[in-house]
């Protein structure tokens, strides 16, 4: 059945069949807004939009990989900032000749991944348009602990990693050369695997800044260069290259370092630690905070390409 | 300069130039996300979406209008659960072509509607795409009180209405029949006048049920008497036609209790509370909740049309 022929009151009914309500989750769908636990007094939120042909491909993922994709972008976010997801809300921009089924396992992607984090989808709202588009806000609680911010980072820190760099862009790679494998990159591309637990957990080992890598590991990292007005120095042996990534590479003619320190899609975190810090398996050290500005790999200057504008 | 010139970075430093601060924004634009003060321990939050063609058009709204109106449709919505609207979130989708000037011209209508409440765009997120496409989600405060929903209407309860009708929607004819005036019709179509204050004070009044009018007085009490299994009759001569939009309606040829009860856009609140109340001049009473189900006007079902489908 259409959307069209569903009717958006149809298709808000079997879209909220496909969701399950979690424990922040005081009033769901269904009236002019949701409520939401926020014990802590505070609530963190953030917004990140999908527009088909931009950031997704229907015939590169599913629905529900969509769905995933999404929520993961979004709650990758809250995590950086060291609190828990709570709770996503989803503006739905559809064409009226998209099926149905597309938008329930959609937002069964969605509810599926937010439920990783014990998060829900709270609420939403559905409009008609051209452009298959996707607008997600999470929202987080800090749990007492301050957020961790981009601008902390001191010189002397540690950078260190959460979570994999490169498998996303591999995967896009693989996927725009009209290949289906390697499996491992390609469900990369359309599941991110998201630390998400590492946020809180850097948020109490003392992180003194935190970021999610959606963009490229460089580029994000400058963000905290500027906003921390300090130089970042990235270690390139920090970064082995795992052996399907090394063969996708070299059989796609690409370096696999622009993968790993300039690919998005993967959602990895990157904090800065006070020197010293003795760090869980979850992180690892990948470089060192100077006096300065700007991020290098191994002290020189970055050449292979500085990651994703939205505009060029 | 077009966006594509500006680039995500450069458009994203015009746009929060043009934003301010408000109250609850503990910390805004700039970090992976923003953290709003919750001090009543749960958030209200709700999304709305306008998309260009379906929501607007440039030719009818400035920029300035637009943020005006996506702003407004959402702050409704936490009014509509007695809730204070503390933040904004905006997802902006853009043709690459687009000039600078509208995106920042949007954010200060924006910035502008949000500090009428005390509120403020506090993050968002921007995304190049073929169709303009504007996603805000509100989040708001409930200051102690327990959210109004549409579902607590008892039989007995009288309906009442603050804010006006009527006018959005005859400002929509008349702009669709390619006319410019009367300005007061025109004017309430681009920047709807929402009593948000009446969203709290209807809680603190004793509402039993209470919902923003976003798609017309007859099919959003629709929703009321659905959800809470009742029926809902209004007193058509409860609304007395304004002069200017007795004489469009006259010259465009249209029964103007049809923008009245059926017309969007204005973002009323309705509500019920229990007979005997006394209300503030906020409030005027415009029908009654009785046993049965459905909405009828003096009794009789209404034949001028019931609003509004996003997709058909």
């Amino acid at each position: 059945m259409s959307i069209a022929e569903a009717g958006e009151f149809g298709l808000i009914a079997r879209i909220t069949a496909r969701l399950e309500s979690g424990p922040a989750s005081l009033l769901g769908p269904g009236d002019d807004a949701a409520v939401v636990a926020s014990p802590d007094g505070r609530t963190v939120a953030s917004t990140d939009v999908l527009v088909e042909g931009r950031h997704f491909r229907r015939d590169w993922c599913s629905a529900a990989d969509v769905g995933h994709r999404a929520a993961a972008a979004n709650l990758a976010d809250i995590a950086a900032m060291g609190a828990r997801p709570t709770a996503l809300l989803v503006a739905l921009c559809v064409p009226p000749d998209l099926d149905t089924t597309w938008a329930e396992d959609l937002a069964g992607g969605l509810s599926a991944e937010a439920a990783r984090v014990g998060a829900s989808v709270v609420g939403g709202d559905m409009s008609s348009s051209p452009t298959l588009t996707i607008a997600v806000t999470a929202l987080g609680d800090l749990g007492g602990q301050a957020p961790v911010v981009r601008s902390g980072a001191q010189p002397g820190d540690v950078v260190a990693l959460a979570g994999r760099t490169g498998y996303g862009a591999a995967g896009y790679t693989v996927l725009s050369r009209g290949f289906r494998t390697p499996k491992v990159l390609v469900e990369a591309y359309r599941r991110p695997e998201v630390p998400y637990a590492a946020g809180p957990e850097a948020a109490l080992l003392g992180a003194t800044s935190l970021i999610d890598i959606s963009d490229g590991l460089l580029q994000d990292l400058g963000h905290v260069a500027t906003a921390s007005v300090v130089g970042i120095d990235i270690n390139r042996d920090a970064f082995e290259v795992p052996g399907q990534m090394r063969d996708a590479a070299s059989a796609l003619g690409v370096d696999p370092y622009v993968w790993l320190l300039a690919g998005g899609d993967d959602h990895a975190l990157a904090a800065t630690f006070p020197p010293g810090v003795t760090l869980p398996d979850t992180w690892r050290i990948i470089g060192s905070v100077h006096e300065g500005t700007g991020v290098t790999v191994d002290r020189k200057p970055w050449q292979g390409g500085m990651g994703w504008d939205h505009f060029r």
